[in-house]
């Protein structure tokens, strides 16, 4: 047995000294508590405190893979609803923690169904990081009901996003009554958080939809560098990064002043399933390639010059009199210099669903990302890059969905208890 | 830069001294050559070779990652067939020692389309094997045409599999003239190589299938302890193992006498996508739970006493004039003493692949066995199962497949040369 915190050493001790994670135990021995010899256990062990001013799991630096689930709420009772959210509280600390959910039954009374599922009972916490968030239709479903008596909470931002052009939307890949983005850097991890929340809200809420994604695209803290989407470039370079402490401020949490009170402190996830036909992008020349993105694919600097963090150079003069970066370049369109300055905070990861139609990988990216007002951090990006961007002739945009993510819970709190108070 | 055998350092370098994986060096000095700080990196520097007596990727110690794909031929040409596999094992031989497919033209001339599509360039080799089959049809299409002039190299024990009661197939989601399997450490790596084999065949093959498993599930080596399935039980505890040599030529490697003496060193593939019924699962009481496995969720213990790795007491009485390990018991019915003692080795993956219209998650088992003999060690064992085994009910399965897995490509050969020959 290792000194890492893990769920079956913490369930076999008997007595568990627990690190920054809380001490748990119970009461039967059991044998074979090694940690499997899997790739990364050594960096597995981290662990992020589930509550705090902030939710975890946004400037969280981001670990290599997601299990994201949006739910439909099938109650039409506050008090069930909050119930849940409860119950969703106290099941994510544990996992965060590195924990079982519940009581860790695994090894308790035979003539009940487990309190946890039991696939990551060997497992460290894997940096696992649980993250709630609310749709607009929680506020008000299809027909305009007000189910739980938060209507007139519902912020002015939290609207279902206009249609783009190049949206392809699947209503099943789409929207959603409340959502969970569970990161961890061991799948498993993340696919268990995800699947013991849904069965602890079984007859409450159902899956509407469901996301694995296996690479990140982004990079959150300064420490991490910057990993690449399936187009093979760098993604996300100039992401707000979590030692930014202004610029976090200015564009990722929502202030005191924005006519939601209880959302402050908390964020907008926009979620974009991004399709892209990498077969047909497979057979651009490498020079078009880098002249739609404007960086170049082998170190991901500017056309204009320098390394991967030097700014680009939109006004360099290239040939036939056109700029170094093309007009319609992705990194002229989305950057912040033509949006008024504004950023988004972005969590994205690559994804593969098997195959489509034509013969070739259903693949892509899992865009995410966290901004402070959807109306003029993403709408305004999202609508240039749809009409402008070299890059939307390989995309298409399957699934989309917006939710509030309510500030960090604290001590006693459930996660979105400001909404709910 | 690190010591580590990274596409980017191999590219990068001008020079580049790699390991026992190989020199590659290309021309064009680069910046940024840094390995991600991604999780469990040390672990990631493994290589396996592509060539030798048998594939990689069978006995090589289990992966934590797989990226499986079947293919159509869509050529009539023997010629065309022969020049894809030798495109596919140069690639192979190259990803496998973690270096980009063909020249590493990401760097190279614009006009070109790269040769590799980058998404792995700063990812060590991540242990990856690629591993190569080929299914019945690929000698025998669905007309009975020879389209290769291989008909009569087929082996007898390579037919469509037989309808077992709880296959629910989707044939979208079964057999394929090819398969390839790619396990690593890391996923994005196995999505590269399947991504770039798919792409060096294109106009020749289409993808006809494909499939992401995230956790392993089967212990191939004694180096390695035994995962969990997503019914959160140990998987796989009694696997043939890479250290019993005996049991592989027994079990697993075909031999000079199977009347396809070019398959001799290969062995078969069964693949079957078990979708699992969790939700239904994760509401049946612990006690319930383990008389269906036969062991204990917690140590994996056979219900009989002991450890995991102890052998189940069959004729142990339980209470009410029954065994302690029920009748229908998992553990009792697959087990060899039932079948004259055949063993299988099993290299599976839990899956989700997203959300099925019950508002529960699409999950299971992706279950890969490699056998000397599907008519002997497989079928048997599955036809006892669907007609007799507890968890039969929390199952359906809905892909199968079967492949005929050639040995290892020798110096200067082609995978599957000798039925080519």
């Amino acid at each position: 047995m290792t000194g890492q915190v893990s769920r079956r050493g913490l369930l076999g001790g008997g007595v568990a000294v627990a690190g920054a994670a809380g001490a748990f135990a119970a009461g039967r021995t059991t044998a074979h508590a090694e940690v499997p010899a899997a790739a990364g256990d050594d960096a597995r062990s981290a662990t992020y405190a589930f509550r705090g001013a902030h939710q975890a799991g946004i400037v969280t630096p981001a670990q290599d893979r997601l299990h994201f689930a949006a739910f439909d709420v099938l109650a039409d009772d506050r008090a069930e609803l909050v119930d849940l959210l409860e119950r969703w509280t106290l099941a994510a600390e544990q996992m965060t923690a590195g924990q079982p959910a519940g009581t860790g039954a695994v090894d308790g009374d035979v003539r009940l169904p487990p309190d946890d599922t039991g696939e990551a009972l060997d497992l460290p916490a894997s940096g696992l990081s649980i993250t709630f968030g609310f749709g607009p239709s929680l506020f008000r479903d299809g027909e305009g009901t007000d189910r739980f008596g938060i209507a007139d909470r519902q912020p002015d931002a939290l609207r279902e996003l206009p249609h783009f052009p190049g949206d392809i939307l699947d209503p099943a890949r789409s929207g959603g009554d409340l959502c969970i983005q569970a990161c961890a850097d061991d799948p498993q991890v993340a696919v268990h958080a995800v699947r013991n929340l849904a069965r602890i809200g079984f007859g409450t809420v159902s899956v509407r939809w469901s996301q694995l994604g296996f690479g990140r695209t982004s990079t959150t803290s300064t420490s991490q560098s910057t990993p690449r989407n399936l187009f093979g470039f760098k993604d996300g370079t100039a992401n707000v990064k979590a030692e930014e402490g202004a610029a976090l401020n200015e564009h990722v949490w929502v202030g005191d002043d924005a006519g939601a009170g209880w959302l402050a402190g908390g964020s907008y996830l926009v979620a974009r399933r991004i399709t892209m036909t990498i077969e047909v992008w497979d057979r651009q020349p490498l020079g078009d390639q880098e002249s739609f993105v404007g960086r170049t694919k082998g170190t991901g600097a500017p056309l204009s010059g320098g390394e991967e963090m030097t700014e680009p150079d939109f006004d360099m003069p290239g040939s036939n009199d056109q700029p170094v970066i093309p007009t319609d370049a992705h990194v002229r369109i989305v950057h912040p210099d033509a949006h008024g300055g504004v950023r988004m905070l972005r969590r994205g990861y690559n994804f593969v669903d098997g195959s489509n139609a034509l013969g070739g990988l259903d693949a892509g990216l899992f865009f995410i990302a966290y901004v402070r007002d959807p109306g003029t951090h993403f709408v305004p990006v999202q609508l240039a890059m749809s009409k402008n961007d070299a890059l939307t002739e390989y995309l298409k945009v399957t699934g989309s969905a917006l939710f509030a993510v309510p500030p960090g819970a604290g001590p006693g709190e459930h996660v979105g208890q400001s909404l709910f108070a």
